[in-house]
């Protein structure tokens, strides 16, 4: 994610629950007291059980889980991920684990890494509103590497997972945004911990493990801000996937660390945040669910361009519009869409990621913005440019983030009007089952073959029956 | 290094060339301008050679390589070593390199990482005194992986370690003490970009990719001070070394990242200090040399007590001393010994590197104070009790911290006495090529044997020389 879209995605992140400004000022509870709080998240990760949960939490996690494969997938022979196979493949251990979309199998370790990367390097992954973590990255990226080395049920893999998440957000929690402001890529710094949390429960580590395992995971942050808009970005979850893994490891020999890791002296929290609300760590640990509130997203693409490309697919789609027919495509959006969103002429689908105008395009033409719709070759094509150059847009301070008017003028006179209240993907209107399988099967398609991509699909809904959860991860593989 | 340590030798810094309190006001210059920091550091570092050496600069390279060894030697069967060799070796890939003392081959990340912590859980490694970087436990142990992977010179070899040590010593001075003080070990910190630096030459990167390398070491800095009295503290130097060998291998492939790691707004000294003095990073590179001024510890224990213990050596190889003659010995101390150093009846080895009483006494015992005098075993024994419960300190606050006075009463009546101006070990009075052979036997004693030891040392003194420096780490296998 570009800082350009990271502004974008704070100012929409008042979809949660209010503007962003009433979620700083929610978010400026300073330091609340440090008890033990290392130990009581290590206690809970450790004795919690899956039958703590509802079906709603699950289904969500099955979601999450199912969004993130399919990303993984899609971003499997990106450039970042080929040359970090090429680079670390010598040094790979025995083949214990599948990559998705790939041929290589490689250690636990590296098979983290590379997936972990695949999930983050379209930006199209999941989204914690609150904080913007990209929870799955992490910790689904040392999971299923580790399920197939130690195979465990797919009831304990999604309780995992659900652990793993919870931890990394609610640390999220207690440091946003003055750690994120600071200049930390908070995927990558709270990832860690999410990874260490959910490979020590696969591992069985005790409560004093567990403690050691989050020291460990506390002394390896992984991302800077400064490389958005790098290949290094996608680096930073895979990473943390490795290092949340290495601890989990690591401290089930007994290897020690701080007992205090978050809020000692000179911890994690003091050192990398000058907000420390541990309440959020601890208070209501499996009674609230961070979890139960991720989010995906539908287009790869800036986020405050989203309610304008949610406009255009609807009219197409109601009106079965054919880019003939269009004369002129007219936005009204929220000032942000502009500022951050507003490449008017794209060079490359990097840049289109930042253009209303192009997106509106493809929803036009296309009927959807997913990756395709923003690789280099339709960017550039002239049916895309011949719609784009017909796309205006206006500021309408009237209007939240997460809203916008389209108005579609047709050659033949016709208009056609669409406000969109709540955008695609934000948590007032989620993604539906199927809009997720739809996107799941776009970013598999030219990766896997489709019958591969839906059996594939068809093992992450039904993850929870499963006996061994690490076919998720060979079902996957190319 | 536990944190009374660390005040110890921020005190003991002096000795480089002021109190602590001048060096603190040196160091408080603020944030220079930034221009182009990182690709002036990064040109430096793949355009400069050996031939810009001086052969003192040389000679310190050659010292901090043989002390370097004799650490890894000696620390390579600690518990923490043995607990990750156990955890880790199931991923490890090939066995392409070796680990000092040991039969274990692992792949060149791994053999770094385990190198890298043998080095320094003795906290008996080289002390660059202005920032308390370790320095050459990150770089070093990069380079002894790499070299047996890639074959290269020994005169490459020890430019590598130099401009590696150079590099994160001079990003280390550019942030002391603003960045140690909030919470980082910056011994894990900086030795990333150390590792990424040394790693980086030797692979052949272009400007360009050594830039990135940067940008990669950037976003994986290690280690905290809370970690300090735990394991994990010499986890630090393995994993900083693991991540720039993966920063550089990645950047090798055009892996690509910011080109402002340093300096950009959301980069690493902007994230991780809040001091920034980037003339410290590119002024004077390669005419002045922090690597230069490298320490060695001729004991592993807590710097301030240094001074006593070498007064006792002294009286007791001028007299032939036998502990069965002491009637009493009296310190004299800098308070800072007192306060950070006082511990009187210590009950283990680990609280006996904090005691004056116990270096005093096993000066006097053994004329040395090796890790041995300060196992479990020797801390507990009668004979080293006796005379411990007859030394006595008192604070005299005339003395600076490498400074102490002993006197030694002997139950013939005779009263000795010896005053230490600068301890050994300090810039001023450094440990002599002899002390750092006796040094490297008494660590590789028990590990290799004698024969092996000595032709591992006899390698590192002569690296300069070596066909293939991959030599040393071969040699130093068990």
């Amino acid at each position: 994610m570009d800082r350009r879209d990271f502004v974008g995605i704070v100012a929409f992140a008042g979809l949660a629950g209010g503007s962003t400004q009433e979620l700083r000022a929610q978010d400026a509870v300073q330091d609340s007291p440090a008890t033990d709080v290392t130990r009581r998240l290590a206690h809970w990760i450790v004795t919690s059980g899956p039958d703590e949960t509802t079906p709603a939490l699950r289904k969500e996690a099955v979601r999450t889980l199912l969004n993130w494969v399919g990303c993984a997938v899609g971003g499997s022979h990106s450039e970042a991920v080929n040359m970090t196979l090429s680079a670390l493949l010598p040094f790979s251990g025995p083949g214990q684990a599948s990559v998705f979309g790939r041929k290589e199998r490689l250690d636990v370790m590296n098979a983290a890494l590379a997936n972990g990367m695949s999930s983050h390097v379209f930006d199209f992954d999941d989204t914690h509103l609150r904080t913007i973590i990209h929870p799955a990255g992490p910790v689904a990226a040392a999971l299923v590497a580790l399920a197939e080395y130690k195979p465990i049920s797919g009831r304990e893999f999604l309780y995992a997972l659900t652990v793993g998440i919870e931890t990394e957000c609610r640390i999220g929690n207690a440091v946003y945004p003055n750690h994120y402001d600071a200049g930390w890529h908070i995927t990558g710094t709270t990832g860690v911990f999410g990874a260490a949390a959910a490979a020590g429960r696969v591992l069985g580590l005790s409560e004093q493990q567990m403690l050691w395992a989050i020291g460990l995971a506390a002394v390896q942050p992984v991302g800077l801000k400064e490389m958005f808009g790098t290949m290094t970005k996608a680096f930073h979850p895979g990473r943390a996937a490795q290092n949340g893994l290495t601890a989990a490891f690591l401290a089930s020999k007994n290897f020690n660390s701080s007992e205090q890791a978050l809020e000692g002296k000179a911890g994690w929290a003091n050192t990398l945040s000058t907000k420390r609300n541990y309440a959020e760590i601890t208070d209501n640990l499996g009674k609230t669910w961070e979890a139960a509130l991720n989010t995906y997203k539908p287009f790869p693409c800036g986020i405050v361009m989203h309610p304008s490309i949610d406009a255009c697919i609807q009219l197409r789609n109601e009106h079965s519009l054919k880019p003939a027919q269009i004369e002129r495509i007219e936005l009204r959006v929220h000032p942000l869409a502009l500022e951050l969103n507003g490449k008017k002429t794209p060079q490359s689908g990097a840049e289109a990621k930042y253009s209303v105008y192009h997106g509106a395009a493809v929803a036009i033409i296309f009927g959807m913005a997913g990756e395709k719709q923003f690789s280099d070759r339709v960017v550039g094509d002239s049916a895309t440019i011949m719609v784009r150059d017909h796309v205006t847009a206006v500021a309408d301070s009237s209007l939240k983030e997460e809203q916008a008017h389209a108005t579609v003028l047709l050659k033949d006179g016709r208009r056609l009007e669409k406000f969109i209240e709540n955008a695609i993907g934000s948590v007032k209107n989620p993604m539906t089952d199927a809009m997720l399988e739809a996107k799941f099967l776009d970013l598999a398609d030219g990766v896997l073959p489709q019958g591969k991509a839906k059996r594939l699909m068809d093992l992450c809904w039904k993850v929870e029956t499963l006996p061994n959860a690490g076919n998720i991860a060979k079902a996957g593989a190319a």
